[in-house]
């Protein structure tokens, strides 16, 4: 399995790293030691909303060849501004045959903007809501939604959460319980 | 008030990311519009224990100016490695006059190399309780232990709740609800 994991300027570094942790582990443990990923950005550099910066290991490339695409949000004002400023949105597209796509937070607004998220059910931050509905069947108050091909997860530090579910997707409910164990963390869903 | 987030090779990101968040909220959110903070390393380049960069914003100066440290954990391999062959504990020594000092996870196996835990209470990750006993008074099997001028968290996600800790000591509960309901998190202690 390749996993993009999808940074972005004014992205929050939690909705990033949330996810991230959970889903490394699968390699780094070595319950899934094919795993692949990468740190994908449109933009040789890449600062968080608050100035930390990141690196990304590639740069502007098509997204088509990997199974799984993990987009963060970010404080919404930087979200439409990607959407209205870049060509983020064109490039998020090439993955398109990608066979699951998933956000956190906000992330739902620019995966609604690539028309990912048409007839689907979909949540993001409670803040976000009404801003979500126009790209989506209906905006669900839950932590994770999971419309097979696409899943969104909710606020923040709901990308914990998501990158836990899919953690038991794709290795069982036992790798997750490991997993879950390490990090130290107490599941709310 | 002056923040140093360490950071450091072969760290794990949520560690740092975790706390991060809702202490750099207090100045986006405006509680603490004065806070100020830097992102510290002894190298000019830093990846996590999997691979993931970081730009630092200072590197190798001394820490003596900063009124709070933030020390994250990493794969034990990798602290006992930064102990053992780098500077890394000489450099955090340049914190001692620092008013507060915080860890996360295995972050609290380097304050107890430096010194920082001598007659104190401390907790670490579940799977390092024996490690860090010969550094501190006694191990406390706690999420966050606050000795005063020495604050430890336990296992990687408890970073998050030791951020939101830290964000009711200096602002109040108030402003900590706040950002807990932004971070979109349900706190477990």
């Amino acid at each position: 399995m390749k996993v993009a994991f999808i940074i972005y300027e004014g992205m929050t570094a939690l909705d990033f790293i949330g996810v991230y942790d959970p889903i490394a582990r699968l390699k780094t443990m070595q319950f899934l030691p094919e795993l692949e990923w990468e740190i994908c950005s449109l933009t040789p550099h890449v600062s968080d909303d608050r100035g930390l910066g990141f690196i990304p290991t590639k740069v502007s490339e098509c997204l088509s060849g990997y199974d799984l695409i993990i987009v963060p949000g970010g404080v919404v004002a930087n979200v439409y501004n990607l959407i209205e400023t870049t060509d983020f949105i064109q490039w998020l597209k090439t993955s398109e045959s990608s066979k699951l796509k998933v956000s956190v937070c906000t992330g739902s607004l620019l995966l609604g903007e690539a028309g990912f998220l048409k007839g689907k059910k979909a949540t993001t931050h409670p803040n976000h809501f009404q801003e979500l509905e126009k790209y989506c069947d209906a905006v669900v108050n839950q932590r994770v939604v999971d419309e097979k091909d696409v899943i969104t997860a909710r606020g923040v530090t709901s990308s914990i959460d998501l990158g836990l579910y899919l953690c038991e997707k794709f290795a069982g409910n036992e790798v997750k319980e490991k997993i879950r164990q390490r990090m130290d963390y107490q599941s709310i869903i």
